[in-house]
């Protein structure tokens, strides 16, 4: 039986997926900083009260910690794993944790990083993508088990090295998060009544106002370590830039030139109209929804 | 049986209300720029050659045509309407139209202004909102009427003055299309492949990206129109100063800094645990839409 280790795995991400490996027949052990001995207790699996020595005797160590401690317990963990082990983790960048566990684990252990694109609120893996950023030469064991695992529940695998990962994220991730925790800190300096405006609702405005809200309502740390994707920073600027472009023509009453920015950005984007038509399918969903 | 003029009645929204009101039972013309006379056949309504003598012997004159336009339409139209009869229109703005509205029609001619929050690719009325800005004093015998003829479509009915909608519209409309637009500028800034992106996404970005690309295909103009709202400029300089705000934080590697902006926009929002399950529900949907 293959034994895993999942350390964080009394935290949101990690329990999630110590239920997942469980249920696909895994020998699973969690470890916590805060000791939820109860919480694995309730999961039917084991808790990992040294987890050096846990490390030491399990086939796969899983890292499910916030991002500004992996690099620590990749230090920690990765030397005294044994041959012929995985070491795997979850964080949201890859870049950086992929050279700490490249460097910390030992030469016959294998290294396969992965980010999940989805959060531990998702019901389960059936149509979530799941990135995979296996260390070449140094994943050709584990990466088909790996995969077939994760499909089994249904996800879809995309590989990629760590440095493509965290360019597209700093779009998919950093840019999306960034603009909507935007609005609502212009929420808040405004001191615009949110509840209120639900009365005065568009459907896209209630679909925009529900994701910052739910972006508000969870981790502000993962949120922030998200931000610290090295590739963000010039994505936050071009940004800041094209808005203020945007701005200066609205402001001046340049309709034109606000015109040829949306008509320029449409061409660049393609097939806007199966968004549309995407997106009118997500609204009507709604308003089905609320009949009911 | 009471006679309706829709003025831009041969465009998309125009048409969309030519429809729903000639399904009420009014006798309805339309009348457009560009003479599209075989698209009132279609629909079976009257297309009205002689727009002024149209007004003329209107019960109610529906102005339907581009922001940019509306006061020109409202100073040559309104003059000529007959006492008793009722002058609306259908703009996304309301301080200005409801004044032109105010100062051209004769004293005796009633004044509702109106806002659908919705587009005219909804299937109907059902559970859209529509603001009405009915002129004070000048709209008591209209206003019942029309109150119940959008209601009898399913319509959620919502009073306003002109200058709160206004107010309410900068964050609903404006910020809302900036953000967005904003974010189809800087991923043409980028060249970042939209097309690509979408084999890594997760459920907040799909959406995210989707209606992007649902505002990117719609009328440059209707969106510009929008910016013009008076209230917006403030709105625009209050989200640009925010997120140049939250960048200095993330770029300076100020975790705790982000996350306190993050910490105080969420308790301004209030319920972002009820947003949280509403965007999971919206985000399972599409999910099971998928495998169907």
């Amino acid at each position: 039986m293959t034994r895993m280790l999942i350390l964080g795995g009394t935290g949101e991400t990690g329990s999630w997926f110590a239920r997942y490996f469980k249920d696909c027949g895994l020998d699973v052990a969690v470890w916590g900083p805060s000791g939820k001995t109860e919480l694995a207790a309730r999961m039917g699996v084991r808790y990992a009260h040294d987890m050096i020595n846990d490390a030491r005797i399990s086939d796969i160590v899983l890292l499910s910690v916030p991002i500004a401690k992996t690099i620590e317990v990749i230090r920690q963990v990765a030397p005294c794993m044994r041959q012929g082990s995985l070491l795997m983790d979850v964080t949201s960048l890859k870049s950086e944790p992929m050279k700490a566990m490249i460097r910390h684990a030992p030469e016959g252990v294998e290294i396969i990083g992965t980010h999940p694109m989805f959060g531990p609120t998702m019901p389960s893996l059936k149509g979530q993508t799941m990135i995979l950023t296996p260390a070449a030469g140094r994943s050709e064991k584990w990466l088909p088990k790996i995969r077939s695992l994760l499909e089994a529940g249904g996800a879809r695998i995309e590989v990629l090295n760590p440095e493509e990962h965290d360019e597209i994220m700093a779009v998919v991730q950093a840019l999306t998060h960034f603009a909507y925790i935007g609005i609502g800190a212009t929420l808040q300096a405004l001191d615009f009544d949110v509840e209120k405006s639900r009365k005065f609702m568009s459907p896209v405005y209630e679909i925009m106002i529900d994701f910052v809200g739910r972006i508000l309502d969870q981790s502000p740390e993962l949120y922030a370590s998200i931000q610290q994707n090295p590739k963000a920073t010039l994505v936050r600027q071009t940004f800041i830039a094209e808005c203020m472009r945007l701005s200066e023509k609205a402001d001046s009453g340049n309709l034109e030139g606000f015109e040829r920015i949306m008509r320029e950005a449409a061409k660049h984007y393609g097939e806007t109209h199966q968004a549309l038509e995407r997106s009118d399918r997500l609204i009507n969903g709604r308003i089905k929804e609320k009949e009911d």
